[in-house]
């Protein structure tokens, strides 16, 4: 499977290889900062995002959810949508913060997962 | 100043206190998730963020902004709002990273930025 489960002409989904579920919507264009987006591609990212957080939450049944966008190493509008769980490596650290402990996450296949996301990201 | 420079019906800002500077976008019930959250608020939380990053972009002429929503220890939504630049303690990591240098950040009077982001949130 490709990493990337959707695009259209906005915005594109990645899967951020992880012990935990991680995908990062991207704009098409190289924008620096979501404020420098026009309304309409605000609205997508934001549509996008609530998409995946509640596909997310059903599939996994995960513990919270995360939302961030750095871009400090790579100045290009991305947002990254993480399912977090309370026996995750980093929990409740952020996913960029200290390890707490080894890896004994069991999770349910990643496959439907993703293309359940992307039938409902065909809808925007 | 108290740490709240904003409040509605809906949302509240507070300030975060760091080297950076960093604002939080609080909603005023206490939902764990952002997808949980009804359209009004949600269109809300997205409108404050705008403001509040193009008056960091403006204000402070920072490298970057960093948006964040985790909610790990504390599961009630919030989104942070940071300024970040290129020698800040932490860059280019997240404000949650491995520290990468001692603070020489010089910014300028806080107050004016807080008075106009309080400002151009009230047409919310």
């Amino acid at each position: 499977m490709s990493d990337i489960i959707f695009e259209n002409n906005l915005i594109k989904v990645e899967i951020e290889p992880s012990q935990i579920p991680w995908l990062k919507i991207f704009t098409q264009e190289p924008i620096k900062e979501f404020s420098m987006c026009d309304k309409h591609l605000k609205q997508m990212i934001w549509e996008a995002t609530d998409i995946i957080e509640k596909q997310m939450l059903q599939y996994f049944q995960c513990d919270k959810i995360n939302i961030a966008s750095f871009g400090n190493y790579m100045p290009h509008v991305h947002f990254h949508i993480m399912s977090r769980f309370k026996n995750d490596n980093y929990f409740p650290e952020p996913m960029w913060g200290e390890q707490q402990r080894d890896n004994n996450l069991v999770l349910p296949p990643l496959e439907p997962f993703y293309n359940a996301v992307a039938l409902n990201l065909r809808s925007l």
